[in-house]
């Protein structure tokens, strides 16, 4: 077999941005050539429906790719967010973001090159952000003509915090934890939740590498300066509400739930037995430990 | 990281009052939001189908954020078919129900303020609850117009008896148990299927909680006092069929179930190994005991 | 709590088929009360889609409710092949066969009585088999117009044949086991897909009990004999082509798969840690000794 | 019950070929008859989402099917990348294949017999590649008007090249592992997702088995020499395509992601309760050291 571990990077950090960069890659991958094949198809091979499911595949796909080495944040508001409650460090913050960036822009350029032919000959060969035959859909999100600012800005916050509230919960052990191996496609479908009630507004970005990576690729492939220009320079809105959503969402939870969670566990009998159930039950005491120590943390 | 023990509550009740208020708050904010998206895009982003997928995701998050604090009723029906059947304390009952009912209202406002702009440009301004452009049915339930009173009392009767029926056999050991960390999913999925199947009528609320408070936050939002009178003062079906249902679905899983499964487990071995097994093997050791009586008994 | 456990029944036989009723009862009023959501709406609340995957969430609750009694078959066919193949007693092949015949009636006669005022809206009152406003494929199934009798009779045997070999598998140690406590809803999904891709030519109905129950019912009901005479006495068609799939399904599962698995467990080998081993991890070591078996197998 | 292991096949590359064989068979089973009930029906009983889910649960059904004894590749392409990465054994290669492309051409006959009056209705007894009525695209892929050729192919690598970069992380223990009994399922969802994202452009094959046996099917059923002709000879594409990107998509998991994990696990301590551990915890030691060292190793 391939032994080109020769390859293998050393560095903890850029083994990490590698991984945030592959996951938000599969995400968008997923998600925004689900966006063209409807696009494209005049929903006849998909609908608003199978893109939102294509984005949540995407999620669990990215999930299990990425958890176990970076714990899957995928998107700038969920950095950060990790970042303020103390589950990542501070210094991961920019190049996470940056990777996730990345990979969203080039996820974006490799929709473009498999569905070139079918934008082109669904918009006719002009690429816009406006009337009928737009596309600039597929990749980045618009308002709806009707949104004012502030309204948008709410949606975004109101979404991202609803993810933040959700996924939060799902690893304490104190509560009602999912099952660990299950986390990615139960975090899957919240965002398929989230993407069925709060993306009529202005698309349910709710992640601003989602949304500036594919607006920055349509810039550059020929959709024009209108891409930020558009709806009086909205493009801003997804980038900084997510975030304040994130961060919001996740006091809320800690405001609701967590604070009032039990003490941490009691240390382990320490009896005669105790060599003998060190071997056979290792798993569950260094989870019990783990427990007592994340319970420690908060 | 934010170190505000300090605001712990510590009384239990308190805590799981907040506990039921914020998990029926996401559970009608996943529901309503989804059917404000549905309504207001006039299904081009959204279709009864994704309503009810919403309403489902809902019913998981909400049980992964509150089950271990108060089992998650989400429901006053739930609520009481528990204290009837001894799993919930009579003294929890009016606490749980209010609770349930003010996050109900609190995520309806807050759904009227992301759809805000949506809702004013569908309704022209106009907010009413008959004719094509209504859209008080984004928050309560209302009846289709062939229904008499009766038959969506009895309506509402069936479908909170389904919910109880199916759910109250998923942790029972001595059947077959469902993952105790996968329930929140299955109950939604289960929850999806009454969506299905017994909404037509008139909605399929099967909660009164889900139901009064939409209904009052549309009462003080501008929709009117015909939100309670229309239909012949039909409100109260959503109110009162549920918890009889919810105790009669409950009674007929006694009756065709839950009587005849075999004796609780009797007290474990006190063999010279007792106090190894206690330690290690507890949990296994009492299921295999509930197995070997299974298989005694048939 | 209620305290009638007087009511216990102490035949086996009896709660067996109490559960082999429940169980098709609630697969019957999930599943039918779906299709009267999508017919009576004429498609608003409901398409093709919503109702395979409530008779798919039926089948779901039915098995949590009933696998830990009987073994959850809900249906002849299935409990035929578990008779033919060892897995259930010949003598439990007729009283299972009338209690699941009973659950469809009596779950038919509720779904009536829940959708009545929409089924006379819809019918105008008539309740025909034929014709844009029919109601009776709301219970029973019925042939498109374009079938010939041996070709609806090969569909039928064809998709109860897909669901034995499909579930035959499942918790066959030797291969890869699905998670015992998870086999509900993975049932329910390959149910799912039989109804995506077998339904087209004559409903899928794939279960005698699920077609008779609805179709008696129907006769009683009012819409007449012409239940039983339409398209020249076809009702016989879904009674007997789905055994006849079924334990064909369930020997080209042996003749591929099951023949050729590693041989059964041996007894576990009796070391002097065998008080212990047992004690502590029969079912792993089972588990693992099957492990070993096929890893030396192959 | 029926004792017919004398039919036991002893050699084991006969028995995986049985096993891929029928695990494919029931793939394009549940996945053509699926796209026959949406195509003869004119969408009324299917669309292009449960076509898709359909084939989804095909993928499941297989692989629960198979996975124990053969590893449930189903695909040429991922045989082929299997044994690039040195999971599989170069002589299983060919064999395997044509398992797969019998198993793909007998589902396509079977889905035939069973449609058949429904495709005769349909066509009007007339078998095309081309117009409103034509049923070849019931059976094998053909690309939209618009396609170039470089433009599919690409589009077949990338669909390919995204099944595999998404399987291959799911049970690596040193990452996130999926629980190993419910991998048929996460795959599924997996193709459900590819399928809802990359087969606007040519119908999504990203297998040559699924391909090219319903093709040759259709040649020998009559809709004729056109099944391969049609649009300038584009059939070998799904059948060249899929196994690069296969190939392609593992390398890019092996560069992303597990070239970097930590190192494979060391041999087990030898301690003096060896024994006893060995036949206690055996699969739990293993993925203790692979914890360990994780942890270590960020």
């Amino acid at each position: 077999m391939v032994k080109l571990r020769l390859l293998r990077v050393r560095n903890a950090l850029v083994r990490e941005c590698m991984a945030e960069f592959l996951g938000t890659f599969i995400l968008l991958l997923f998600g925004c050539s689900a966006a063209a094949q409807m696009k494209t198809s005049r929903e006849t091979k998909g609908q608003f429906l199978s893109v939102n499911m294509a984005f949540s595949v995407g999620v669990m796909s990215a999930m299990y790719l990425t958890k176990g080495i970076t714990g899957a944040h995928l998107n700038p508001a969920v950095t950060l967010s990790f970042c303020v409650l103390g589950k990542a460090q501070w210094g991961r913050l920019v190049p996470y973001c940056l990777s996730q960036l990345l990979g969203a822009y080039m996820a974006s350029g490799l929709v473009y090159l498999v569905y070139y032919d079918a934008i082109m000959d669904f918009s006719g060969g002009v690429l816009t952000v406006y009337g009928p035959n737009e596309t600039a859909s597929i990749f980045a999100t618009y308002p709806s003509e009707y949104m004012t600012l502030g309204r948008s800005f709410l949606d975004q916050v109101v979404g991202t915090g609803m993810l933040m509230l959700c996924i939060l919960c799902l690893n304490e052990k104190r509560n009602t934890p999912a099952p660990s191996e299950l986390i990615p496609p139960i975090v899957a479908v919240i965002v398929l939740g989230i993407s069925m009630s709060m993306s009529a507004n202005c698309g349910g970005a709710i992640n601003p590498a989602r949304d500036l990576g594919p607006r920055l690729f349509t810039l550059t492939a020929g959709w024009g300066i209108e891409v930020f220009t558009c709806y009086n320079y909205w493009f801003w809105v997804p980038l900084v509400a997510p975030p304040i959503g994130g961060v919001l969402g996740s006091l809320m939870y800690l405001f609701f739930i967590e604070w009032h969670l039990p003490d941490p566990d009691p240390p382990m009998d320490q009896s005669s037995l105790a060599t003998i159930s060190d071997i056979i039950k290792q798993p569950t005491t260094t989870q019990e430990n783990g427990q007592e120590f994340k319970a420690a943390y908060f």
